[in-house]
């Protein structure tokens, strides 16, 4: 066992950032599902970060990092490269701050993602991801106008927002008095998972923390496996989970979840389609294809549910209403 | 102001109904959507009932009902008629209590709801709705076998039950340390709203109580602003609201909410879509027509929510996956 104080984030962190997030961010409930219970054979709680503000979790770790500039920082403002949920968390956060917001987006994202950027405030610039880098253009554009730049996943701060997740299910659990044998969290770069598994390691280290990925894009799972950083080829495979692409764990992240959480699983497409229209059909919850993969992962048995008292977390649910549609055609 | 024993339920039977449901109904959430405050310029808080125990608040007073059966009628069973939420609910509520149930449904129901009830482990008697009388029916099969009925509405026990919701909002509130300045109830036959009166009036007397219908079967309306009750015409209008379409208010429900509701608001099919599509895209719920009429009465104006705290009860989620592509789409 590592120190604590090996790594960038610590359990005050986190409550530090939930301080800042007090009355911001939605708290978000932990559903009971009893029909779900009777379906797996064990007791699953649904942290549903689907209902935070913006429609993900990610306007936690925005929110966190951006109020924890310095005054002359944000004046100048930030800029973030997203096509989706962290684009929106970044705008939305930056807009209760009083902070100008860039934010990169690809010129096909859809166009509905790069609507809602802009509803929030923020300006949007768009590239050609085919023949553009938006690393480049972000780095361009934080040095020439002075902009502070805000991770997807690799800092402290975003780290340490997306880690409230984890501390808010921590202390529902004990206020229903119920101790978790594991908590399955989705997983791209690795800012949600790590952060709610600090958060779990302080308290409850009894619990079991798994990463769930999309298959074919299950590099935090190999990784853990391996015990180092893992690639997975790009451009061969594809999935519906389009915020779980990322190819290799965060260089922040992957060191705390290497030493807290205890291994990753994966789940196909069709599992993650019946887990959204199970969600839309039974527990009247809308998921997107990411925010489902928890839910999946327990529905098919790629996590083993009998028996356990295990919590999913949902993670976010800005879906199309054409995909939303089609799931529940499925 | 009558004495609160002119009525026949009471905030004791309420909090007795509660404790018989602790670990057995979900502890829906009362959530917060900055989103949805920001458009109406007050803060609305929403208790989502669509969450429940079989996708709506119905699950509560059928369960309190039957579990308060003496044990020789628990043992003859119980007998409900209904299309819809009130017999997945009795069906739910009698599976748990290991008690046989009877559920008189018209035999063009559509047939997932059908399904459900049976998948609940009732027995499911059909009727031709053109020709006979459900009432009759089932008045019939609890005469010949001894059978308990459980009354939709008009029934101590169920009005207890529906009452927990209320309740709860009154506990949540003063964990959150807010005051509502009006709670509005979606109503049919009156059962969750004179619950939800009758709770508010013990916990949060200065909260004005509103019930929501649809346009053209506004009859808790009517018969609020005449004092007495008033029947609608039947057969003359339509609404999608299925769930709200009852002629009249119960003859025990409507003298609780003459003394305890400030009046009657109405909605339209277009302003309860639009609170559907809302509800799907922006607050990840996906709610009935009937469960989305107090969001449509915020987001239409009908109540002017503009500097006020407001709670709007969403109290059911059943809708077919056809119906919920449309709202989508419109």
């Amino acid at each position: 066992m590592s120190d604590p104080s090996d790594f960038p984030v610590s359990i005050a962190d986190i409550r530090d950032a939930a301080e800042r997030l007090a009355g911001l961010a939605v708290h978000t409930p932990l559903l009971d599902s009893p029909d779900l219970d009777e379906r797996v054979g064990g007791r699953v709680l649904l942290k549903v970060e689907a209902l935070q503000r913006t429609g993900s979790f990610k306007f936690r770790g925005a929110y966190n990092c951006i109020s924890s500039l310095a005054p002359q920082d944000r004046e100048r403002g930030v800029v973030a490269w997203s096509s989706g949920n962290h684009a929106q968390g970044v705008a939305a956060a930056a807009r209760l701050l009083r902070v100008r917001a860039t934010i990169v987006m690809p010129a096909d994202a859809p166009a509905l993602k790069i609507d809602n950027t802009r509803s929030h405030g923020a300006e949007v610039v768009l590239y050609d991801r085919y023949s553009e880098s938006r690393e480049e253009i972000g780095a361009a554009l934080a040095e020439k106008h002075g902009l502070a730049i805000v991770r997807p996943y690799d800092d402290p701060f975003v780290i340490a927002g997306q880690g409230t997740v984890g501390l808010e299910i921590g202390e529902q659990c004990r206020a229903l008095g119920v101790g978790l044998d594991a908590l399955i969290v989705p997983c791209s770069g690795g800012g949600l998972s790590s952060g709610c598994a600090l958060a779990m390691a302080a308290l409850d280290p009894g619990t079991e923390v798994l990463t769930v990925e999309p298959a074919g894009f299950d590099d935090t799972a190999r990784s853990l496996a391996a015990g180092r950083r893992c690639w997975i080829e790009e451009g061969s495979r594809t999935s519906i989970c389009d915020a779980l692409m990322a190819p290799t764990p965060g260089e922040v992240t992957f060191p705390i979840l290497r030493e807290f959480a205890s291994g990753g699983l994966a789940v196909t497409d069709d599992e993650v389609r019946t887990a959204m229209r199970y969600a839309a059909t039974r527990l009247k919850l809308v998921l997107e294809p990411g925010g489902a993969c928890a839910l999946a992962a327990v529905m098919s048995g790629r996590y083993v549910a009998r028996g356990k008292v295990v919590c999913a977390v949902l993670s976010g649910g800005n879906v199309s209403p054409e995909m939303l549609s089609n799931s529940l055609r499925s």
